[in-house]
């Protein structure tokens, strides 16, 4: 029964193909899982969407991964995360896990003079999850957040080196330097695809927080401590869905997850 | 009879808020229609998805507009007109008008030298449409396309007359202007509220063609032809239906409109 339990899928999602960075860090970590992935091709981007809607959209897709023999949900998508959270928790009795509490807990550890930075989509600035999450931890850390909206159709139109990206990060990323951060939370999951930007724009006394790593770690204990690792030594099984194929999608795909995308089905869940 | 079909409203949408830019040039063209409008801003942007999905997403929209009671579908929007035009045509007996034949008819109008640029997103460049259609009206045309991605987002973020929209502009355009076309047509509702710097990128020897008028213009004369224009002197009603009321959306909906957007209710779809 328990090895039944064991063999099952972690059902990841992400509003796109973002959330591939944390599948390749829990690929890395956890060699022996079952993977399941579905991206919101269709409707991303979440960013600037309403919190309803999020919602809305984060619940098909959690009921659709149900339906896919799944033993843990893994909500690798900042805005999901800090805004569909809760509603996933209280409706679903498998395990939820999202990138915030990691991504929290790893800055709160990072930081030495208390003072993080925490950059990300519009949705997920507003929400204001990563400071209430770090603030848990630790409330005399003060935490200075920036929406940067552009990083995402940068990432995506594949201008990593760009002069362009450069100036942006300058003018988003400037103010977090001048207020003094020595941390600073990658609160997207493209933004590590622009990371050598962002450190080379920020300096290197500025240490920058991926929550792709540290879900992987929570992922991993978590499974540890309710006894469904998969410790059959078998060769792991991934599956990965859409709700669309975008342009450049098999290109895009290969760089977040860091090998060639196989597998992939287009699903509807209207 | 006929009475009562004039007072129908004419039924725009968009894949968000850009087609109002279409919207506002039908206000001052032909300011006794009633207008009801969808913004599909749950789904924004339409760009970068597959045809299919653009397909079945017009089909929804257009079928909710039908039970608002309107006498003509516009399709304010270059990426639904290029990618599913036709299908709604088929599917609905009240006259169908695109923003892609009155820009192209404009474009064909405007260059000297037979040599036209195009510029919009990816799905509108890759479909072709404006090049299928300015050579029907003049073979001899050759035309240029070229995909600006980056134009949408920086729109929305309102980085209207930043220099990184220069630099962008710059790098977009170039290849148009060194093939010498002496116009191009806006290819994307969003572009004209960045017109002027698109100008001075390209130089003032270059006209640019924006399909919003020319749309209103086509419009105008399609309801002379089928005798259905509204000749009644009423107030003209304005409805305006959105499936999200996504971030900023007051402030940037009023820079598409040119003026204050009211009466503005969110519908879902699925």
């Amino acid at each position: 029964m328990k090895e039944k339990i064991q063999s099952k899928n972690l059902g990841v999602f992400d509003s796109g193909i973002g959330g591939l960075t944390v599948v390749s860090q829990i690929m890395k970590v956890l060699p022996n899982e079952n993977i399941v992935y579905f991206g919101d091709t269709a409707r991303v981007p979440y960013g600037a969407k309403s919190e309803q809607v999020i919602i809305d959209y984060s619940l098909q897709i959690a009921n659709f991964l149900m339906s896919k023999d799944i033993k843990m949900l893994i909500v690798a998508c900042n805005t999901a995360t800090s805004v569909a959270i809760d509603a996933l928790t209280a409706k679903f009795d498998i395990p939820v896990i999202g990138v915030i509490k990691p991504g929290a807990r790893a800055a709160a550890e990072t930081t030495k003079i208390k003072k993080v930075g925490v950059i990300g989509t519009y949705a997920t600035v507003r929400s204001d999850v990563y400071s209430k999450e770090i603030q848990k931890i630790d409330p005399s850390i003060s935490v200075i957040s920036k929406p940067c909206p552009l990083f995402v159709p940068l990432v995506e139109e594949g201008w990593i080196n760009h002069q362009v990206t450069k100036i942006i990060a300058e003018e988003y990323l400037s103010p977090l330097v001048k207020k003094g951060v020595d941390s600073i939370v990658l609160g997207c999951t493209h933004y590590p695809i622009i990371r050598k930007v962002i450190q080379s724009t920020v300096g290197n006394k500025i240490k920058l927080v991926d929550s792709a790593e540290s879900t992987a770690l929570e992922i991993a204990k978590t499974l540890k401590e309710k006894k469904i690792l998969n410790t059959l030594n078998q060769t792991p099984n991934y599956q990965f869905f859409v709700s669309d194929f975008p342009h450049k999608f098999d290109e895009i795909g290969a760089r977040f997850l860091g090998r060639k995308l196989e597998n992939v089905k287009r699903v509807q869940l209207n």
